[in-house]
């Protein structure tokens, strides 16, 4: 038996399974074997560390440009650079269709964007904003069946949200070439009405923006969309989970055969309402949509990841630094419409669930396996190369001490964003070691990666994430109606 | 004591609580005294006959023009007729505004018409189509409180649908002014999507005008609007309750304590999607949105009628002959979506209920009268004056013949829309005389009424439909947020 | 028209429909007529005043031996002056079976002291705890048959509890004989298993009385209930709901078709957990069975007698003095399970109702007569007899000073109780004057009627208190199993 | 690195995380390596074959005398082999009380006898029907702490079934020494009543056993047992669900954040009340409790697998012999019963769950793995030594040819029982190969272990079968009651 390239010795390997002390050897960048007493001509100490999978964040904004014409502070150099320092070796972030544009060109820009600064894996969802015949009918079936198994539609802001009818649309040719439909799910009226009235009458701070969001948005959008996928059967993942009403809708649903998933992130687990209260519009920092809730919701949503009605934590990392380039684009008198959307998260979102599902014991070290690597890597056609300790899988592995803390800072990450949200937490286990497809790409504290060192994944779709084939009646051939429709 | 006007003596009196042998006496117009032994300068003899309230049709359409231009079959005069022969002393019809329309002018128009035509009394409900700012802040607030306290709302259908933001708008008014909202609610996108796909494949019979409305464009909306009730803590009113899932949305958003009030009509508990299933354009007859559904449906909205999730059945009149003045208008080549919905059914509505719930067994007298008369009377603001045999009530009665059988058939209602989808059931029980504040209009079979001897009720809002002020937590002042909103 | 015996004059008469201002004519002891200008040789002027049906209270413990051999402090004189001087004219107590009694002497003796001392029109409830076949096959069918048409079961309390083969035999003979079944309804096990655990630990004193009945000890046996509902087909009343979470199994098994019908008591809507939390054995007052909960459970109780799921509040008087001849019977140092259960309600009933839904406007007059009168006497059968203002039924009725202010003390009642849980409370409107069967029973603050001029109401069953026939699958015919069995 | 003591080449091992293809090194007796080209001095050549945990069946009665007398017609030797014939390689039988019985000698009695005849390894479930103060305070803590890890209970059959407080007695020991209480839940009241009356009305053959079990009966005890849990915070496993109303209990108390897991067997997926129904006492060999159910029922729990409400599949295999010696002890006109309960299925419990969720694609081979080795070890603490391939495991492993096809006949198994309830099902996929802590016992269709080569497995608790400490409100010391008495 030939000595492997490099073996991980002695570390605590974490599966989705279980927890076992043994050696993970790499040959050719993926895991070639697990088990005692590996050989290999190079090797890792992992004694009395973690050796888990590299995190798969499904759902991040990477050098994007807004509807409004505001660029992320980030581009996928700096993301998936602050990514990896935060133990992720994969990111799926946005290929952003706006009005106007061609799909085709949009994931041709993007892929050159990403293939230039990528230091970790990364792949693509399909932003649908402009459902013409082009973009429905060749654009979208090419692109999917190329390997881009995901699509991002939003239900509200005016400059991408789809219609009912396109929102039909796009699900029916997700569901015939087989891609997984995700959503911004928030009633687009009643947000537009909520800020009207507010902003007519001078509530303007950044805190009247989560008061523009009332609950019953979500919970609004979540049962449309339910109704939606039990119409076409075909599986919508609900993004950011914010209420517990939206998770229990999330429950309902799936109870009467539903084919709904959900992701939440750590804002809504971590943060509330009164994070946006600060004076000035200091609050800016903490403005994402849907808005943090309350600590009742954060019950509710941990509940809802325990129950598996809420499978993925990503972090919808939306990078804007706060000063003109960003937050205060509209400049110091803005009002809250008028204020850029979201938190960084790409760095913190692994140590925020580690330090509370395993630190403080809140949970289980497989299930925050799954949770933040597994799940998702399974759910959006990454599985079984990512998001697993697995022989054939690639070596994406990050080796945390769980003993060390850190207490998170505004200056400490290694973003572009220049704030924290979280800063001022203390947080037990962090990731030191990472590495990608065999390669150390974190070590001491330092990258070690060249940009563009980042690879393409292109996506099959799981058998989980296809139709049945159990049809809506109106569907029905024994009805003797609308049998071919679809 | 002196004599009264009238007397009917020695019927079976019903109300909601009960049924007892009394004589009732009219002095007025209204009813003077209930008892026994009471003497009138004239009697009718009601031995062996059951005196009840005269119903009140809460939702029909009358000598209105529709969006594509069509005009109703009946006039003022045929449909009151129609109603009064059905047993039927009050109508609450609508007050179209058609986009460009001043809500002011129509009804005014409306109003013309009835006094000129109606022979039972009737009111309006206030339909907005085009809430620009003088319908939302001049017209709307003056027609209310001048006591037409109910708006109809649309969320399908291109030329009347509002938008969100419009029905919260709408809403808002009818919170501060102190009106109803009653819905048309069924998902626009879904409607519109499932039928350009039908039509497209070439399936365009009436048959397929049922398949272009899935069970789910009704439950969506239902929980649509149940969220903006939730949000804006105003009452609303779903017409035409058709799903066995859509009367569960009324009972969950109920129990919830969201100010959710239902309507279902007799289509839905008589007649199913195969009766549309006719050849050539026949099944055009019983085209309905939403359409008739299936058996099993039927037992669910009578179980939620026995619950009390459905507080009323209306008629939904909404008549066309079946020519080319109506059906027909578009041709023989027409597709489903070419020809208009509506059935008629102001006359039929109380003896098909009257021979379901009473002569077979399914429910009580007591519940009809609730259910046809006394509740819609309550909930619209017509009641004491309506509704109910009660002292000082008009004397708005109809006296049954319980066992009176008739074999409903095309041409024997006295619309004008010629044909009964009905047609060929026999019933039990029949509204033999019928008066309208005190005086006989229907009696021997024979009119006794002239046009434009009914009066327009003018309505104060019920208690029970009214903002019970306990709001949702956005808007609640001690969150410091947005109190001022409303 | 010749005039009647008595006419009260002027009075807003208030019914379950609607209230009015008329005059209500008496004669023979009945309702004559209702209406404008009557006439009587005797008049009672109730301008100013509401006349509303004097109350039905359908849970109340009248001279009573207890299991432990503890005598009710009320006589059928006692508690049913107490009863008239709060409005209420009509009262159903209990034949209380023990174990080895004939049932039929039973109801023999309880006749005998209620002809002899009630004040009031009363009934009996046919409470068994001794199934014998003597019982189930010959005394059971009679009495029921002959007009004692509900059934009171514990499923707890050793002395009287049924076991669950039990209850099932018991709810046989009522549907076959057509009783409505009432249920003391609490998991016997869990407070035999926290009572012991609590005593044994030394928490002893009355607060731990509630603790020994947790909210799911009543949630739990809801839920048995119904399912033996669900099986036979048998309508169950639920006896004195006190938590939410019991509220929500009524509402949902009734959503399920389950024939569950719900009471609650005032102390349920009026007291919670701490008021039994006083020093040494004063909380003793306060014990009754279930305890009281919280004040989130009272709004919940109150949602759900706006829901229509909880359709009647009983007062469940059980009255033992605080003295050795009551709650102190078992001395100073008694632990909670020593001590008698019960608190006296019969003449607080109604006020306290009456201050909260109409006073301050929780509710309307409309839905305080449903619940106090119309619907306990539907649901007995004692309607149209009682419960109601209409032409026929017997002339029972209170007038009511809307205006007048009274503060409860621990003396002001008419029972033999000698304290007042409510003590110290300020309500608006009192009956003034009571009537029954056409008499004067109270007025100006004095009893006009003697011992034993109340009589008994033997009853016949409401249609809709009986089963449907809609039986569950395993006695189905279409099966071809058990159809017989029934 | 030296050879392993042998190597499984080249199969598909499967996971709950997924399939891939590797080699599976053993070292004494477990599991040394995963990965490839791995050496051994032994070798098992599996290309094409699938890799997969032996099966984990924790529900099983073995060499056990019924309260009645019967004696179980296999032994260890029999049973064991019959399991391992199936692909399982460990077994949890019961070790079962009788009244009167010393808890202590009943676990040695049965581990003797398993010691002598067992070829799979093996561990007890302790069967308490007499909880005397002895068993609950001495025998059930230290046989608890010594690795017996599980408890059984029953709410009905005469002989063993506990009282609602003893349940509960017995539910506090298992949650303050850390086992998990397994439940037979079925209505003892509602068995009884039914049986009694289908019995002495004649209706005696083997197909009213299934009336006689209402589907409410399991409905009931399924809640009543989810409020015991969630007044103790102790996690309940609910035995063979059998209905889709118990699997939509199960899904309604998780959801309420109660512990409750739910096991369901074969007999209730493949088999239905119509299995029953032959002529003469044929039926009894598909007699068991609960009975078989409907084809919907089915639907329902292969949904509840799906979401996740059901985790774990088991055989309950009961073993009778249909003779004299079994189902016939009574004779030939028995009534039901007096015919034992009780299927064979060890041995076809991986092959028709294989066939029906691989082969027929209803689910996959993770979702398989799962069910039936990996989450029964882990909620019975098997884990990590049993019920998954992974390094360190024991090396338990059957290895299936995918495209085998078998035809279940009567004489086909390696039982005692001498029929097949399954018989004549062609099933596709088989176990060929079988190894026990890394020998080989079953392969080329013969057994090759001793009987006694089994080994007792005991076991410790895992920590999510562990209470969480969020108590009931009754014994939160927050609210000053009851605090101390966990």
């Amino acid at each position: 038996m030939a000595e492997y390239d490099l073996v991980i010795k002695g570390g605590s390997v974490a599966t989705t399974e279980g927890v076992a002390t043994m050696d993970v050897a790499i040959q050719g960048g993926t895991i070639a074997a697990l088990g005692r007493d590996l050989q290999g001509r190079a090797r890792i100490v992992a004694a009395g560390k973690l050796v888990l999978p590299g995190g798969v964040d499904a759902h991040c904004h990477i050098e994007q440009l807004s509807g409004g014409g505001l660029m992320n502070a980030d581009t996928f150099e700096t993301a998936t650079r602050s990514a990896a320092f935060g133990g992720t070796t994969t990111v799926i972030s946005f290929a952003a269709q706006h009005r106007g544009d061609s799909l085709r060109d949009v994931v041709e820009n993007y892929s050159r964007l990403a293939a230039a600064g990528a230091v970790t894996d990364y792949a693509f969802h399909l932003w649908i904003s402009d459902p013409t015949p082009e973009t429905l009918e060749q654009d979208l079936p090419r692109l999917i069946e190329a390997g881009h198994r995901s699509i991002k539609i939003f239900m509200t802001y005016d400059r991408v949200r789809l219609l009912d009818e396109q929102v039909l649309d796009v699900m029916m040719v997700a569901r015939k070439h087989g891609a997984l439909v995700c959503a911004h799910a928030e009633n687009h009226g009643m947000i537009k009405w909520m800020a009207d009235r507010l902003i007519s009458r001078g509530y303007v701070e950044p805190k009247f923006h989560g008061v523009s969001h009332p609950r019953v948005c979500e919970i609004e959008a979540f049962e449309r969309l339910s109704r939606f996928s039990q119409l076409l059967d075909q599986p919508v993942m609900l993004f950011h989970v914010s209420t517990a009403e939206g998770a229990a809708v999330v429950r309902r649903a799936r109870g009467e055969g539903i084919k709904i998933f959900a992701e939440t992130c750590p804002q809504y687990l971590f943060l509330t309402a009164q994070d946006l209260d600060r004076p000035d519009l200091e609050g800016a920092k903490w403005m994402c949509s849907p808005p943090p809730r309350t600590t009742s919701d954060q019950e509710a949503l941990w509940r809802g990841i325990d129950l598996g009605d809420l499978q993925i934590v990503s972090s919808d990392h939306a990078p804007y630094r706060f000063d003109e380039s960003g937050k205060l684009a509209a400049g110091a008198n803005a009002d809250f419409k008028q204020i850029a959307n979201g938190l960084p998260g790409l760095e913190t979102r692994l140590p925020l669930l580690f330090d509370a599902m395993v630190s403080q014991g809140r949970s289980t070290i497989e299930k925050f396996v799954e949770l933040t690597a597994t799940a998702p890597a399974k759910m959006y056609g990454l599985h079984p190369r990512k998001g697993a300790i697995a022989v054939g899988a690639d070596a994406d592995i990050a080796i945390w001490n769980p003993d060390r803390e850190v207490v998170l800072r505004d200056d400490g990450l290694h973003d572009n964003v220049g704030y924290n949200p979280f800063a001022g937490r203390r947080l037990k286990g962090w990731p030191e070691t990472v590495l990608r497809r065999g390669e150390t790409i974190i070590s001491d504290g330092r990258l070690q990666a060249a940009p563009g060192s980042g690879q393409l994944q292109l996506r099959d779709i799981a058998a989980s994430m296809r139709p049945t084939g159990r049809l809506s009646p109106e569907f029905d051939p024994a009805t003797n109606f609308g049998a071919q429709l679809l």
